[in-house]
């Protein structure tokens, strides 16, 4: 009877997925570098996962690099900054921006796999960086952002839909500005970034839409397995990659090391997935985080529930951060006292039961609010029954605290 | 009738492997990060496969860090270094070294995932390099790696074997002399690092005996999945190890990323392969090798048949690399007309059909030979009956070659 509340965490992997994954570890071992047929076949099969991804965001294949993971992304794109504008420093014929350093702006709800590169960087002092706080609904102003460049700003990274909170943060938005300001000004070309991780198969996601130059895409959040893909708009013309590994010359040299063709094509098939059940998928999500609201309401009384996402802002349709009212209903000991639920309270990668609390008070969210959080974030197969188990599940945990509490 | 002779390239997933990354694609795709059971599971999985790993090697498991694959390993060991030497300079009282770079030695055969790091921060100008040429017969000698040692010298990497001529080199040779000259001179301390790719499910390899500081394994040439580990003797005390990625805090922070349980739990399944059957696997794949080598000499004549790597050198069990006599049996176009052989002229990233030939000719093979080179390297499942039939491909492709030529 358990019910899996936790898909901004991890999701399963579509049963698709893994037989794709099974097949390829069976039959598409061959090194894909190799001129034999069955080296020939997995490169085929690599590439025709490219082109699933691409489709997925409406992109080129060729703009496409596989990578381990979103936050092996994030950092080829962070420190890639370093050199480019290293690069481009050497190619004024002035010596305009020659003692200065990158500029780098961000939000501060970012994701540890943007927020930790980039302190690392400012931490070594090669990089200066502008953190842009939220609004109170916990969504950045696009204003905000774009009034933090300088002359030296030569990355802009905004997470398109936060982990914890679910809101989608106006990237679009963002990206039309960077764009029209770069046509203005003669300076360094601001390259743009967006982390997709928990976007993509939960909403739609158009990376020639949102103007992005870098979008970082991660398998595990929709379905797929644990690997991830830069896309770069106009990749190694338009927009420079700097690898950060050195190695054979795989993926074009951005990304070398034989390539994981089984998790690679199961990439290809969790895309190919989306592609094809995206609305579905969306609106079923909703259709049940929505039921679940409704029913923590019922359960636990209108004054006793605070959303921690407001209803005027954008925000993903499978999210609900919740906080239930009362001394003792600190998220984590809520969750604890569960015996049906898996969920947490917010990104797993943070030490465990202690509620970090990082992105809710920077949304916005007062203290007493932000310990009794609880993130419900539910999925493809989450059903309106599962969450009456949830419900259920949630009353007798706050039943029982509440009665150690008064005993 | 295909016959996979390119073993080291890549090598085919061990059928358990395959179950064990289905059973955990399943069964264990939850946040090892999450405090609930899914999670809790899943983290135990991992944990168990590290235990297998250091089994392996003789190492400690807190001693074993899960990577994307090889190339990550070397780039970690190897651009760890710049800052190891900064943070040595900033805690000596005196200003010795301050002006000077880092100084790394290495072998002029390493693979390119430890060439290639060396050369990009060569060229960076952030660290000085010594490529030590091997000997005539493939070989490394100690004293020529020692005797470029220099008091700013902090890192010594040199391949466990060679992936082309199956060479075994003297690491244990050269650890001990590392240690022995650490603990006379007041120096930094030079860090050794073995890329142990090929020797892993081969040969017997044990890192305390080694005497190494790190060590690079790579699952997908020992029946494993395509991922990697970092092996670091103290890992954190005794031996210092700088991320190259940040994020999240996983893997002690050392390899943050969400962890690709599947593909680590297969790693494991690998490792207790090996651990299990290590001589069985070994005995076995010299054999056959052996008796390809002899048929080879049947088949074509003692005269025509030149193996690069001599017998008085150790070598790896399964790698046989040979040349056939005579002006157009280069070994791409030969191996282009066997109908049955799957096999390759080198290392599976060189760009195709371009024998680079770097390797021989660094191990004193003749041009006319080298271009010539044809590598074949067994496996576990490889027959003395598929020995048979490459035996027979490979004559008539140069009959082929022959009658086109005289035609
Ligand atoms: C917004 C966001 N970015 C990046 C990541 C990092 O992905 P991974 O841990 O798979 O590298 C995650 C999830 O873990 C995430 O939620
Ligand atoms: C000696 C050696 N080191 C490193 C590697 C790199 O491993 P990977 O390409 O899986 O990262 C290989 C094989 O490709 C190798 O043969």
């Amino acid at each position: 009877m358990a019910v899996y509340l936790d898909c901004n965490a991890t999701t399963p992997v579509a049963p698709s997925v893994v037989q794709k994954i099974t097949d390829a570890l069976n039959d598409e071992w061959g090194n894909p570098s190799s001129s034999y047929e069955l080296g020939v076949k997995s490169k085929k099969s690599i590439e025709e996962a490219r082109r699933h991804i691409a489709m997925m965001i409406g992109g080129k294949p060729e703009d496409v690099i596989f990578t381990s993971g979103g936050t092996e992304v994030n950092n080829i794109v962070i420190f890639g900054i370093v050199d480019y504008y290293k690069d481009w420093v050497n190619s004024q014929s002035s010596v305009e921006g020659i003692n200065e350093k990158p500029h780098v702006i961000t939000t501060n709800v970012e994701h540890d796999a943007v927020i930790q590169p980039i302190k690392h960087l400012e931490k070594k002092g090669v990089i200066d960086v502008s953190i842009v706080p939220v609004s109170r609904r916990g969504c950045v102003v696009p204003q905000d952002v774009l009034s933090q460049v300088r002359h030296t700003t030569c990355l802009i990274t905004v997470m398109l839909a936060n982990n914890e909170t679910g809101v989608i943060m106006p990237v679009e938005e963002i990206g039309r500005e960077v764009n029209s300001q770069r046509k203005k000004e003669k300076l360094i070309r601001i390259l743009f970034h967006t982390d997709a991780a928990q976007g993509i198969g939960k909403i739609k996601v158009d990376a020639d839409k949102l103007k992005v130059d870098y979008l970082t895409i991660v398998g595990h959040k929709f379905y797929g397995p644990r690997i991830g893909c830069l896309y770069a708009h106009g990749l190694g013309h338009e927009t420079p990659v700097y690898p950060l590994l050195h190695g054979g010359g795989q993926e074009q040299a951005y990304r070398p090391g034989t390539e994981n063709t089984p998790m690679i094509v199961g990439l290809g098939e969790a895309a190919r997935l989306v592609c094809e059940n995206l609305s579905t998928y969306s609106r079923h999500m909703e259709t049940v985080r929505d039921y679940l609201e409704e029913k923590l309401k019922e359960a636990f009384g209108e004054g006793h529930v605070t959303f921690n996402c407001s209803k005027d802002v954008k925000r993903l349709p499978n999210t609900c951060n919740v906080s239930l009212a009362g001394e003792g209903l600190v998220g984590h000991v809520v969750l604890s006292k569960c015996s049906c639920i898996m969920a947490s309270i917010g990104a797993a990668c943070h030490a465990q039961n202690k509620p970090s609390g990082r992105i809710l008070l920077a949304s916005g969210v007062p203290h007493n609010r932000a310990v009794n959080a609880i993130r419900l974030s539910v999925g493809r197969e989450t059903t309106t029954d599962d969450i009456d188990i949830a419900i259920e599940d949630l009353k007798q945990s706050v039943t029982t605290l509440s009665c150690n509490k008064s005993s």
